[in-house]
């Protein structure tokens, strides 16, 4: 890479205010694995009594880290727990040799924090297939365990950022019988990004009480309508993960609680939009609601279809109300769709019903609402009950020149 | 769309000379269906006998032309036939209006022809979602049907052109017998490029005798392997045709003829390669050989992976050895594949194996291999025979510029 990419015309105004969550402390450093004169390390350590919980990419040429943190789930929980993950080298399609760097990694924060390594989660993000050059995060598990504090996430969400060009975070407080339970998580994602599994690195605590087993089936139910509802290129890296730690220590238990569900989903669905406006090259927020689907299933098809299409991408980068692109993508996808019943909206603007151009569609309306920074695509099919909404971005010069014209 | 289009580097030095097909003649014509100062019409007259297949996209939302064309295959060859083609407006997704626009030129051929509407097919390439403007093609079917000439052919596949850059013909002469059959064929396409259905508009021609249903099954069973498997952006479009059509006028059966199939498999191979060749901005014509799958359909899966996926593509065009970003498209495939027995090689510089970086490989033997025009990527993925081979190009600028800089 050359010079730092300019921040995204998409992201935050800055970096949100979150609340401390009791039971965990974080510290990074500069371990220069690749990157130099930036933070590259994260460590999270938490207490005893935190129950884990985890989604990760089904990639089958999925990381050495990740593969570990697999087998990890759903361990006894008394010990507490840690997670240390680095950027600019993903530990992938490295062998054993990726799985002898996890090994050394864990058994040195186990070393360090007095955990068992059975419970030291690792993830690692970058360039795929090269080795990780393991001593120099070894050099600074020290530094790492002697520097843990309960304000540092936001110094974690820098440290684990690739191409990124701005710290993602999120966090909810949420009141539960009198009581309140707080969350707060962080993310990282640019390119290669793509739904139907875990997207990127995403690790979301909580001082909420929750079992592992239905901390697990809470946190897959909502990644499918969050993270795996995003895509930046249809890309989808080996290295996917993301954790939810939920360390118990405000007391509160809030298993099955409807409040903590829906404050967990608001944390998830904004650390997912940060990603997806942060995606390479972005300068379009794009939401695709699809409506009467023949299942919510095919709706997420045809969603999908629309949001991963470098000609419907293409066409919103160049503000151009292609509206006929959409039909296409709708054609494609392998859904149920009838020509004669789709209807296509941009914002409020119809553009298409009942198989052919709106009545009193004009192109001006149209390129009007292609100038906005966010655009929202409606389509609905008119076959049934089947809703999904997708989010992506434009695809751009940025893009090409990210991925092309620098050597990563 | 603004100036001309360069001609794509990957375009062959001239138009091949193309043999006369006895039985067929051909015309074309400038309608001002959209473009100025070009021609945008061809018209196709068989004699009567002549067998006439057809593969044609599966989408959802296919064309008025497309249906049309579908419905009439396998009808009486008795009487000859006749195939219209426009370039710049695709009649797709005009509800009514286009079904009558298709209805009011086929009956204008057969008027014009002397043939029955039930034997003139169409193809409509441009725009989605405006409607044809039909009169300005009904305005010049006397002046086509009045200069049919058996040597029009290249005409004809000039006519055809949207975004290409250049014009695409193939052909092949096979013994039978101590006979000779001649095969001719033209081809359009450059965006909106994808395979599972046929592609774009290809129109072939023999002289050859072969019934109906043979040629039709012969005809879906090549498109598998060189239409079908090729992809520029991974969009496919609503108004795909490849139509075969055998004028049987040499007299010689080729009815399940092994040389007969193996011409005609060249020239459809040959033809689909110029579509690659001319895929929007491509400066990197790429194969993908895919072997030691699980099944001949995990290979495919895999081949599409690589070859759809824009981080892979983005590396090609920057010349970038990123061995890395294959792992991942074979990983999010979604076929078998086991890392640690996956072996990659680009050319014959073995990048990487079991699972690892090749032992001997070094950065600047891959970089060498990527500044070439014509890339072959070889993936072995250890599991079992299962073998396929598909084709691409690389996605650059000039693509985004096309798609989004230029209003279509």
């Amino acid at each position: 890479m050359g010079a730092p990419l300019p921040v995204s015309p998409l992201a935050p105004a800055s970096f949100p205010d979150l609340p401390v969550i009791q039971g965990v402390r974080f510290a990074s450093a500069a371990a220069g694995v690749k990157y130099q004169g930036r933070t590259d390390v994260m460590l999270a350590v938490m207490d005893p009594g935190t129950a884990v919980a985890g989604v990760f990419t089904q990639s089958t040429t999925r990381s050495a880290p990740v593969l570990d943190c697999q087998a990890k789930l759903g361990g006894n929980a008394d010990a507490g727990a840690a997670i240390l993950v680095n950027s600019g080298n993903s530990n992938a399609f490295t062998g054993h040799y990726g799985q002898s760097s996890v090994a050394e990694i864990t058994t040195a924060v186990a070393d360090a924090t007095g955990l068992p390594a059975g419970r030291v989660f690792t993830a690692s993000t970058g360039v795929i297939g090269e080795p990780l050059p393991h001593d120099r995060i070894l050099a600074k598990i020290g530094e790492l365990n002697g520097s843990l504090s309960e304000n540092a996430l936001q110094g974690a969400a820098k440290a684990i950022m690739t191409t990124d060009t701005f710290a993602k975070g999120s966090s909810a407080t949420v009141g539960i019988g009198g009581q309140t339970v707080k969350i707060a998580g962080i993310a990282k994602g640019s390119g290669m990004i793509a739904p139907d599994m875990a997207t990127m690195l995403v690790y979301i605590f909580t001082d909420a009480k929750v079992g592992q087993a239905d901390l697990q089936a809470q946190l897959e139910e909502i990644c499918n309508r969050t993270f795996n509802c995003i895509t930046v290129d249809s890309d989808t890296s080996t290295s996917d993960s993301l954790m939810l730690c939920a360390t118990g220590a405000s007391g509160v238990d809030a298993t099955g609680n409807a409040e903590f569900a829906a404050g967990l989903e608001r944390v998830m669905l904004d650390l997912s939009h940060q990603v997806v406006r942060d995606g390479e090259g972005a300068t379009k927020f794009v939401e695709v609601q699809v409506t009467g689907a023949a299942s919510d299933a095919d709706a997420k098809v045809h969603g999908l279809a629309i949001a991963n299409s470098p000609l419907v991408k293409t066409a919103i980068a160049g503000e151009d109300p292609n509206w006929g692109r959409v039909v296409m993508a709708i054609g494609k996808s392998g859904a149920a769709a009838d020509r004669d019943l789709l209807s296509i909206a941009f914002g409020d603007v119809r553009v298409a019903e009942k198989g052919w151009v709106a009545p009193d569609y004009k192109e001006d309306l149209g390129a009007a609402e292609m100038k906005k920074q966010e655009i929202t695509i409606k389509v609905d099919l008119g076959l049934g009950a089947g809703k999904a909404t997708v989010w992506t971005c434009d695809l751009t010069h940025q893009y090409i020149s990210i991925n092309a014209d620098y050597r990563s």
